[in-house]
């Protein structure tokens, strides 16, 4: 295979442009395993929260390349140790590291009981995906590789902290993309200064001690972004409503009682019965086509869930309080009471098990995987980033769980509700 | 109904935020016809050549609310006469005036034979409309009013000419919103500044004389969008496949061998017999899905088109040259020897007739609503723009047609195709 | 005095465009008071560390004018209680509160004993200013009021906070102008979220509760430019050199062996002996041109001295360590071992007072000046922002001063110096 | 000399950084002759105009090194022939190209009688000059070369063309540059396309034909930048004062009655008869500072032409027309009959023949060195820009000069102007 005459590019928000070289790195991009990630939403329901906040998760494949093929070649004009064997093997994985994703992204992964790296893993494993073929073609065996580096598997762990760590490749890209997206600013760092500062160091990538205000501010985006974007209630009310559909079109269909079959992989899909041909023939399109079928459906919890989903007709949180801890029941009766099932239309949403993940340095005893290391170069000191911060070790201790109550506006808006909460 | 306490805003790539300040204007916002833009892309099969083209029709539809806007503000600021009881209606139109696109916004009108501002005529009047129930309740008759303002035919022409002209609040939305989201940069001018030299001056709106280098940089950053962006070969290549499966499933029907039904209305909006809330229950997805679906389909011809299409895989595109004028018979001829249908494989696109449009000022006497006039307002003289600006006056003469030729790409790659076109 | 017919506008990298409407702000932005300020850098010495970082104090001036009037537009689209007497006074006093600032801004004030505050009241008091000229034309009485809002007298505290205080409009124009100008990305707040969620309560300004996020950037904003800009070594390093040029000027003088005279007012100004007119005289101008003269001088100190200014080598900082304290002796010790003066060659800068300032909530009672208070509209409860916030309260009390020793490089790179701070 | 351990980096407002990896060019960068640089405004008088528009002649400098850093780069990524040997020579000649620039950079070019080309050949080739003892002591001879290269006698064309050219990398640079700083916003293009669609054909620059939009751009940029910018009548307004205040300076120091002597090196610059020693003690602040002092001069005129400069009360500009042309007489008495100078206080102002250089393209046979050529990478045929691009060919011929008339503003408003303009 020949290299191509002119480079290829991409225009993008984040990066300006994002280049390719490699003529296996354009035929990946080719494939229709990735193609379909052009109709997969970056954000799952955030878009009802940021109207900008509909990219896609294409985008940012090609993004978590581009910041891998960065990062080498600074690298490179820094005179680093880097094993240079791995380059492609860093840039593919990047690339593919997504492949797997579910419509709607991290959206449906809890009601579904999936996880998008172990379909990430078995499509890159399939002998009739695309991606397998035009991988084992250019190098057999190649597909395992890239296997064992999103799953961590990978024995070179400097090439695994690059795709899967505290500043890895995939986090520089989609909270600067989110944050473009969606306008969030104080969500942006300086991503060019972030890729100067790593230096790898044996089997981790470690951060040069001039940097440490960069990672910082990185960091804090990150706080920033979970609290502005990714916890964002009416981004959550999204979520809430879109999994509670799906879940009585699940119990629907398991009560043989199926709503009309705008799809043939969607009801495999719903119970959990979908081969991989199946599951990559879906995407954020087919649920929004189930959705505007079903709003006329003959159940009508249902056809209500999926109507107000279309229509933007979200439920409204209520902060959590301990003074709610036991009064969820009366609650779940004064749903009963405007005429609405309580297991669909009371949900509790807890998202703090995703927001402790921002930084794992609060364990005591780091491994180098799990914190960042701020690296003296002219002493060789290194120091774990949240004892050098105020800030950092601020937050890093931070990880109180965010908890909502969901109901419908005419709940919330009830008197009675006022007086449950209120004791 | 209450002024609410806080003003609502959105947050917009464009404008930094967009301002609601009037109850009216958010009440229709949240109508299900207006959210539905949400699902509808901005630049149908741009995303195919820009992976950041996919932005929706509701971000539009909010920008152009807001330029009119600000226009009522700037003109307030300046002291010049606007008629103040129509800021309302303005602001209404202006947010109103897509809410009647079909899927994937103009690729669809040519081969449905649509207008979309039809359709937004036939919305904003229906009884069972939202929108319109929520424009009577506030004020009867003003639904009607809306209606006129879209079709122009409002008896005040300033108002009709700030969203429809050569000037108007659309326009400056949708270049700076397709620039940005695009990230082709020398489509964006200066908004703010084009908005502080406009002027009401009795029934029209024109440009104080100061304003000429930044309103010739706006129609110029219109040339640049569209040969970058509307008329790019790519893009192109999308809303011709996109075309013709539709076409093909249409003949499908029509020959009463349906491909499977993915939803209600689709058949009746391909063979254009839709009622108003079989059109507002389709968009975007219900095409995707559709294809999804059809890449199965037992029809050779519609499951190939509709995976191509969702796999990207685009036919590949031949400038027109006068020596194919006489050829495409031989064309066509090789077509059907790689065993591919003309009919579907073989395809002439022309987008003259669009890109003429983006300056009618070489029309010998344009008349108030053609022509950008430049007003000295020492002198109180009016020139207009064409006649004040050589590159201006090179483009608005320049109204070739653009047509090229879309085969499949090995049909392309055959070097008898290489001999036709040769001669 | 007539309205202008058109607004008279400022282009702008922070706020796009500063729109003027009131002729006697434009009267003011033409004083030759006003004027002066595009001599004089914002950032003094800054410019060493970041070439862009030499923009002006006028457009600074101009900014915290443009920021008052769009804090004065939001609280009337919010229909909030401002007391509107009060809107010229408050532009006049954002506008010309710096007017008394020496060249290179803060970095004089120190070695000089001048406050610029100070300054800019006598300035605006003075019957020969054109400032007060112009004020008091247009308003017997106003230059007094100007002066009391500036040194904070003046009776409504809500004026006052707007431009002296945790968020007021100079601040918040001069940390988005510093980090746009040095590129420190993250240095960028939403600006207009903030003024936005700003709003006037009796006496002061606070922030509605929903800001909460917006105001924890904008403080870690400040956190950032005080770290990588403000504090930057360089930086210093600049100011500490040109404090030391002209420490040495001062000697000559004193001694009666004074420097080749370049301009009349600057023996005056060097020992504190100058009048209005002669201060206004002076510009980073005047000490350029001074050290370009100096570093011919006979004196070799001085000479060498202005020469490193000029040339930019600039002392090396060492970070204070506590085993320095009681070794400062050794190194001036070594310094003259370099026929080094070490009153002029080795010097310690602390910086530490000014870093302390960037929060004062950490004071156990903080009055409504000190601190910045969230505001619940739905209970009306107000909070202090450290209490609510960790990485806010993390910061609030990290207060330690910036110390630091600044030698010649080749003092440094001596090996003796490396013995003296080992111990 | 060992290569730094890590890359140096400035950041940058329009490159985001900018990279310097060879000590030689960092040793450049720190010559006193490059340091001086910072203290020269890249745009003379312009920031009277845009207040931003004060960035410094420094910023260019490196920026334009960067541009050439990124070309050599983009060769390579594509497998362009490019004479790698070149490289450090191409990238110093950037660097150095304008080094010899005067106070106020162009500004004082026409009335001092130099050209910056032949003061930066001088320093690069002067044994005194730091950069000749840099350049020498890494290689002798190379201080030759990069004079030639500057004043484009270096046999290698395709090196002098990138640095002085149609697409050189300076005017990519301070295009870009002076449109970031002024705010002008429709002064921007793709500069990473433009440069990634440049390629070397032997020993010129050539453009690939898919590039062509780009440089339509670039050009319509650089028309834009010249009206909005360049030919500014405020900023024209500042540079006629400017040079008014030196011609009355050289005046009194022809007529032996000097004005107090602020810089030992000004009278010798005033007279022409300056050595490179002298000529580098001067920078802006030069001129700033003997305004100043010159302000209570005892010359009315010269301390009257000095105090407007410094506060910003220029002249006031009328556009020259025909019926002007015998009328220049009657305006000077006018002036004359306001008891001022018609020798200092009537100005003729012509800038045509700088605009005329935008494009040279209109010459009947265009060399190597004055046309942007599109090259067509399948056939091989190059053709000249201006003939594919109307837009381009309109401003190409579009080379009328800008001709105005600059009086104070009180000659202006007098009644007896208007009926000498109006005959």
């Amino acid at each position: 295979m020949a290299m191509t005459e002119d480079e290829k590019v991409f225009k993008d928000p984040v990066h300006g442009y994002i280049y390719v070289h490699d003529p296996l790195i354009w035929d990946l991009i080719n494939t229709r395993e990735m193609q379909r990630l052009r109709r997969i939403r970056q954000l799952g329901t955030t878009y009802f929260a940021y109207p900008g906040g509909d990219h896609s998760r294409f985008s940012h494949s090609l993004g978590v390349y581009e910041v891998i093929r960065q990062m080498i070649q600074a690298f490179d004009r820094n005179n680093y140790d880097w094993p240079h064997q791995y380059d492609r093997l860093a840039m593919i994985s990047a690339l593919l590291h997504d492949v797997g994703h579910a419509p709607f992204s991290h959206a449906l992964e809890k009601v579904m009981g999936t996880r998008h790296e172990n379909w990430s893993v078995t499509i890159i494993g399939h002998p009739e995906s695309e991606v397998h073929q035009v991988l084992e073609a250019a190098e057999p065996g190649l597909s395992g590789q890239v296997a064992d580096v999103i799953q961590k598997t990978f024995p070179n762990r400097l090439v695994v902290s690059m795709i899967s760590g505290q500043l890895d490749a995939d986090r520089l890209d989609y909270l600067m993309r989110d944050s473009i997206a969606t306008g969030v600013d104080y969500g942006t760092f300086d991503l060019a200064r972030i890729i100067r500062v790593l230096r790898p160091l044996e089997d981790r990538l470690v951060v040069r001690r001039s940097g440490i205000h960069t990672v910082e501010a990185y960091l804090l985006a990150r706080y920033f972004m979970y609290w502005q974007v990714y916890f964002h209630p009416v981004s959550r009310a999204g979520e809430v409503l879109l999994r509670t559909v799906l879940e009585r079109a699940r119990e629907l269909v398991r009560r043989a009682r199926a709503p009309f079959e705008t799809h043939p992989a969607l009801f495999p899909f719903l119970i959990g019965k979908v081969n991989m041909e199946q599951y990559l023939s879906l995407d954020d399109a087919s649920l929004f086509n189930a959705f505007s079928v079903w709003q006329d459906d003959e159940d009508p919890v249902l056809s209500d869930l999926a109507r107000r989903f279309l229509d933007r007709r979200l439920f409204k949180e209520y902060p959590w309080t301990p003074a709610l801890d036991g009064r969820l029941g009366d609650v779940r009766q004064l749903v009963a009471a405007h005429a609405l099932d309580p297991n669909y239309y009371c949900i509790v949403d807890e998202t703090g098990t995703v927001y402790y993940d921002y930084y794992l340095g609060s364990q005591r005893e780091p491994g180098p995987e799990n914190a960042i290391w701020l690296y003296d170069q002219a002493t060789g000191v290194l120091s774990e980033m949240s004892g050098q911060s105020l800030p950092i070790q601020a937050i890093a201790e931070e990880h109180r769980p965010v908890r909502r109550l969901y109901v419908p506006a005419e709940v919330l808006a009830d008197e009675r509700f006022g007086k449950i909460v209120e004791g």
